[in-house]
């Protein structure tokens, strides 16, 4: 058995699953790994390192994945874009910022463009300028983001999005939370914290290790690791991470942090070097419950499509015929 | 068709919905209202106006219904649960607070009871004292709640609940969102935002229309609203509203708002009173987008049924056979 829904059709995998280009964690080697399994492997651009980048596709090989990028930055070193396109990659996606002006060389480049929203207004924004997907992303997604939750922004989004698919993100990480998103009107998802902790993953180990033994209650959005790292995100996006002695310390004092802030850069390096995930960033989002363990990301993803597939069997069955209506 | 779950043979339904116990909103007219339509109707406790609870209770008739308290509020007037127990209500559900001390005396008065929660850690403790269900809400709910979002708040939920039925809240008010609670593991719905315009809800003209016009995009989290009305929230708990001028100002003020409150409380009551809802609360959650009416409640529980019998047919055709695995 599996799950065939239009996404399937439009980048020609065989299960609805997309791996989030999270920025120096989803590699060459995890987003092939992920496409070799069936889904759709996704490049994390990051900030733009050219020579990581192209190692980055050297190490996927053979396999058929795209590349995600941060709008804002990609805007700043718009090279980058022409380095992905040579790569013809499956599909690119743009998340946080303006897509259109890069819209064009897309389109020459015949290249399928999925953009990330995390308002209606830009879902709207992506419908009009015909985009070949949109991914609706919620609050309880891992990393950068906006205030929107999943389950009712994917609907509404829905409602929007006519003809063109809608990818669900935030908080999917098992096959519950695929059956859901398919129930909410969404052709597929887009998981990060699935594959975070993966073999694959370019997670530290005691990032990794972090993931799979923290919890959802234990994340929260802020701007501190943004700050830290000296990235000038703009305000409508924030960071979601697992919290630590760095948030605790700074979350709710930026202006505490603003004082520190070169002091407080040496010591994050020094954590970060040391993978000191008391101090460094863990990136990941609320579905931090539903990780396990540290497997490759095919176990992961065809676990999460066979539960989907049990999923939607038992709710299938839950529909009965009865005579009072 | 129709849709069973356990929580219908629990609770004697027809159709596994719950109205939340709106304070001020759900009464006993529309109570009574979603339990005649085959779901379960729980009047809004709120903060303890015994008359008013004797009348909302007279108000639903013979209609099978339950009641829901604001449980610190309860433990502060617990003969408010005498009252509810004299009437031999469906369920009570508790909120926010511990439960734990009123347990006995519903056990006693072979009442059933639902808990909700907010975090995993109460999750646990519900179902450590072997409650009859727990309502799993989520960050997008109106009204009073926590941080956790319910996409995948729940399935983290379900997997501690064990036998234990576990009703999602949160950003639920169509068939849509009733059939994805369903694939997450919940045992059906419990909502608010769905019934707040409806036709037998005590929300106020300006408020329905408001909630009918609004996107859960223009809701945030505050406390602006408990500090002017004079409730002592404990902080770990706040209140989605629809933003208006009110919050505008005093959401990121809290202390200019503690060194204007007399002033605001009185500007806060007049408009109350003259239904602005300019300044007073709208209390909705990020489900708004999906509320496109003004409507009996029958009507907006039997479409949810319908909706969702129609997804759980679309979702479950979606699993194909496939010689590949």
């Amino acid at each position: 058995m599996f799950i065939r829904t239009p996404l399937c059709d439009l980048f020609g995998i065989e299960h609805p699953v997309l791996l989030a280009p999270m920025a120096g964690v989803s590699g060459g080697a995890l987003a092939a790994a992920v496409s070799r399994a069936g889904g759709l492997g996704l490049i994390g651009g990051g900030y733009g390192d050219a020579a990581w980048l192209n190692r980055q596709f050297d190490a996927a090989g053979d396999a058929r994945t795209g590349a995600g990028f941060i709008t804002w930055s990609l805007a700043r070193q718009p090279h980058l874009l022409e380095l992905a396109l040579e790569r013809a990659p499956a599909a690119l996606m743009l998340s946080f910022g303006d897509f259109r002006p890069f819209l064009p060389r897309i389109r020459d480049g015949q290249t399928k463009l999925i953009v990330q929203v995390q308002t209606l207004d830009q879902a709207r924004e992506a419908v009009d300028a015909g985009v070949e997907a949109i991914v609706v992303q919620g609050t309880e997604a891992g990393g950068h983001g906006g205030a929107r939750a999943t389950l009712p922004f994917v609907p509404a989004a829905v409602d929007i999005a006519g003809k063109i698919p809608v990818i669900a993100a935030g908080g999917i990480a098992d096959g519950r939370g695929l059956a859901a998103a398919l129930a909410l009107g969404a052709a597929g998802v887009l998981c990060g914290t699935a594959f975070f902790a993966s073999g694959e993953s370019l997670a530290s180990d005691n990032a990794k290790q972090a993931a799979v033994r923290g919890s959802g209650g234990d994340t929260e959005r802020s701007s501190v690791f943004d700050m830290v790292r000296g990235l000038d995100w703009p305000s409508d996006w924030n960071m979601r991470t697992m919290r630590n002695s760095f948030t605790q310390r700074w979350s709710k004092d930026i202006d505490g942090l603003v004082r520190n802030l070169a002091g407080e850069k040496v010591r994050f390096e020094i954590a970060r070097a040391a993978d000191d995930t008391d101090i460094a960033a863990v990136i990941v989002g609320e579905a931090a419950d539903l990780i396990r363990g540290i497997e490759p990301a095919q176990a992961t993803l065809h676990g999460m499509i066979l539960q989907a597939e049990d999923c939607l069997r038992r709710i299938s069955r839950l529909v009965e015929p009865n005579s009072k209506r």
